[in-house]
């Protein structure tokens, strides 16, 4: 399923593009962003929600949390009125709530297709894949390093899903790209592949500021100065500690207005306390910090509350998830960054499996619908993830990107109108009479009901005949053939061309590194 | 995996029980009744609510019910001041409404052995298995007709399920057994093989008479008349029709004071409108109709308002599972139940798929997920369901069951006691330290987090060197661990002996019939 550089030119525009087009029979459409219409489902009673903010005020002030190797940050802190002593930073009570005030509740991260431009926060929920796996399970069934050409596929998938709102970011580590040239050829693809929102490189602060350098030649220096046009995630490095490189990526977002996600990433019992109160003290904790810290750099700087926590396995210490404990953190963690009126970010396709099979489909639907129900407005992992996320999976991105059509029904909630009352029916079918046939069923038949593009839906015995297909068979099915009638997205040549000569001078500029 | 007589008689006490007790790995323990410590999560407003149960009491009133071949049902209902002409029963607005006041908010379901005794409704979720597949998917991975020997291993595996409070009834139907006399076996084997409770017959009055009676030798004639000791499933020919054979089982039954699930069986745009709300209408009449029929046979009398209401592929026209709308069919009508003020019953491990694979592990986590949090309080067919509903899995029924498991632990809700909010072991632990290692873990690490007993949380080269199983293939060595290591509970010799010659007499009283 790699495809060649010569593809990925003949896909560009011209005659192959427009003959693989006409010849597509996969319509490339994207949703509408989520807009829930339904409640939240919150775990947490108030006095619970005022322990646990009481407690997180507690460890800031008397526990602190530590900027490693970052004198600046030191020094805002100080003047912000922090207590500072070496790496450590204690937050007056208070302190942190005050200066996350001038976060925006939510904002817009714009796409170079403005269709797609996405609202993040309020009652939204924007999906974006799969990030961070150095590994892929790919379309033969192999486990693999993944490589720039299977990143290159995962966004094309990405960009065919109606489903997903937003092409992520480090979809799967291009290992085959030297380490410092790794975000130009990723970014590049975001840019070229699709035309929906993207994230930036996080990995040095220099790799930041490039990213956003590609942003202006996209979309302009001036709009990306006035706009949000990178959402890019800053991990906490929990417990309690903020890094240099991390914090580095975030001053340089911050300072140019372009969003963050501020997310620890726990595993409960290793990274955090193993009760899920504890864990969302801590998380609330560093949480506060981060944000507040993104507000000293820029007041008003886009922000995302983040939350990665999922559970250990007792016997293995193995992470576990789609578990009922990190469904709790998730909930709970929702109900307090709403209290502190910040988008939220969390859940995911996650799970343990080593193979899209039944344990991978119990954790993910558990851990996706867990995601809607809790709030949460951007949904990194979306579709995707394997084996604890150091895999990404081609079928899995196919099964769970089916999957997110259903949270969108959900999400609409209950039509109580005249239509949807459906008197008339009940009245025209009477008892023991069949609705298949009237009116109203004929009316709103065709889009009565989800439906799976992936599933089999057929009797057994047609099934059979056909081979008695899995799902991870019938996944594999479908991912080869959005990939063989994937068509990019028009861009204007000037863009892609500039794009280019900054991406080789970038590459020129230094040596290759591989670690 | 097909036992013998033989082997059943040694399994029933004396010294191959007692060796093989001793050296089973299997603890076989029940878990207590789920009591919800969490919200019910809610789709429709108090507006909506108004409107289903406004219109379902013009269904009611204008269209009606139909009592099909059932004289003394039509003159009850005359006598109770409905509208009847011919078979068709209408009802005056608030009737039906009247009548089901008398039926109890909550009632307790009595097993074998008292502490396996169920309480049903309130802020409890009782589970049982799949009811009904005439097949199985057995051990050897083969699709066949179910046999008695199917029915008495799935009995066992419920026995030995922690997470399993009740045995359920046709946990399949025994096909091999003559059809008039197969209910003597089924209650035979939830009364020997297990001492959980159970359901009785619903195929025709005669047979939910036996079915009484084999509980007045298990339980003492006073006990069954003063005390629930059955719980029966009677469906509604949907739309809005009651036969006669399951209205003589639920009048068998109410009569004598034992529970009644009440429950259409709808998939959606063909027994009921194409629409959520309109369904939910047609499910509120028809179980109104039935609980208050109940009520009219003898006030007081337990039941349950069951929905069974799935949606349609508009392609194909095969029934769809764990799909949006049929969980929003599920919230909705969990909603009007408490405010009837009934005991709920719906959800399952519905899923479509022909495998324990991943879409039916997807489907029946979506469904799982909605029956806890849409406040389900006895929830038929928790585990083994495959190939919508036809075909119950000896995989699917341990893989479920496993999941049922964390469905106990989200129930439980949040604690958020001192020692649950772990502030000594944040202030121990401090920025960049690790919680593996401090007191707060080490005393509740054993506890802290569900874990599933199916899937594999190795790494991926332990995994690899065992064989790469996939769940399916663990779920299998799991049902045969089990079922080799199952040991029957304890009963008195004496009511085994009259269960038997009460069979033995029943089954010499009329010739077999095989339809």
């Amino acid at each position: 399923m790699q495809d060649t550089s010569a593809d990925r030119r003949r896909g560009r525009g011209g005659g192959g593009a427009a003959r693989r087009a006409a010849r597509s029979a996969t319509a490339v459409e994207t949703a509408a962003v989520i807009t829930r219409n339904i409640p939240d489902f919150e775990v947490l009673t108030e006095e619970a929600l005022e322990i646990i903010e009481w407690n997180a005020e507690t460890v800031l002030e008397e526990v602190g949390v530590n900027f490693v190797n970052n004198p600046a940050a030191l020094q805002r802190w100080r003047d912000a009125g922090a207590d500072v002593s070496g790496e450590r930073v204690r937050l007056p009570r208070g302190l942190a709530r005050k200066l996350i005030q001038t976060a925006p509740g939510s904002f817009v991260q714009h796409a170079r297709n403005p269709e797609k431009s996405v609202t993040i926060g309020g009652r939204n929920l924007v999906l974006a894949p799969v990030y961070g796996p150095p590994f892929v399970r790919d379309l033969t069934g192999g486990r693999r390093y993944a490589t720039i050409d299977d990143f290159r596929n995962f966004v094309k998938l990405g960009h065919m899903s109606k489903w997903l709102h937003h092409s992520g970011g480090t979809v799967c580590e291009p290992t085959d790209v030297p380490v410092n040239k790794r975000h130009l050829d990723m970014i590049e693809a975001h840019v070229t592949l699709t035309d929906k929102p993207f994230m930036g490189a996080v990995t040095e602060p220099s790799r930041a500021r490039d990213s956003v350098e590609m942003c202006e030649i996209v979309f302009g220096k001036d709009f990306v100065a006035d706009n949000c046009v990178l959402t890019s995630l800053i991990n906490i490095n929990s417990p309690l500690t903020f890094d240099d490189t991390m914090m580095g990526a975030l001053e340089v977002y911050a300072a140019a207005g372009q969003a963050c996600i501020i997310s620890p990433f726990i595993v409960g019992g290793a990274m955090a306390p193993v009760s899920v109160a504890g864990t969302l003290t801590q998380v609330l904790a560093e949480t506060m910090a981060g944000v507040a810290y993104s507000q000293l750099i820029r007041p008003g700087a886009p922000v995302i509350m983040g939350a990665f926590v999922t559970s250990i396995d007792m016997n293995s210490g193995a992470p576990t998830f789609g578990t009922p404990e990190a469904s709790q953190v998730t909930y709970g963690a929702g109900q307090l960054a709403r209290r502190l009126g910040l988008p939220f970010r969390s859940a995911g396709s996650f799970c343990g499996s080593k193979l899209p099979d039944a344990q991978a489909a119990y954790e993910t639907a558990n851990t996706l619908n867990m995601g809607l129900l809790s709030g949460v407005n951007f949904m990194l992992h979306a579709c995707g993830w394997l084996e604890g996320g150091l895999v990404a999976s081609y079928e899995k991105f196919v099964m769970d990107a089916d999957q997110l059509g259903a949270l969108h029904r959900m999400a609409a909630g209950v039509d109580s109108g005249e239509a949807a009352q459906a008197m008339d029916a009940i009245r025209e079918v009477g008892p023991g009479g069949h609705y298949l046939g009237c009116a109203h069923t004929q009316e709103h038949f065709k889009t009565a009901f989800w439906r799976s593009e992936v599933f089999d839906y057929k009797p057994y015995e047609t099934w059979s005949e056909e081979g008695a297909r899995d799902t991870a068979t019938l996944a594999q099915i479908r991912a080869r053939r959005l990939l063989d009638t994937y068509v990019p997205p028009a861009i204007d040549p000037a863009i892609s061309e500039a794009l280019g000569a900054y991406i080789a001078g970038k590459r020129a500029s230094e040596p290759d590194a591989f670690s």
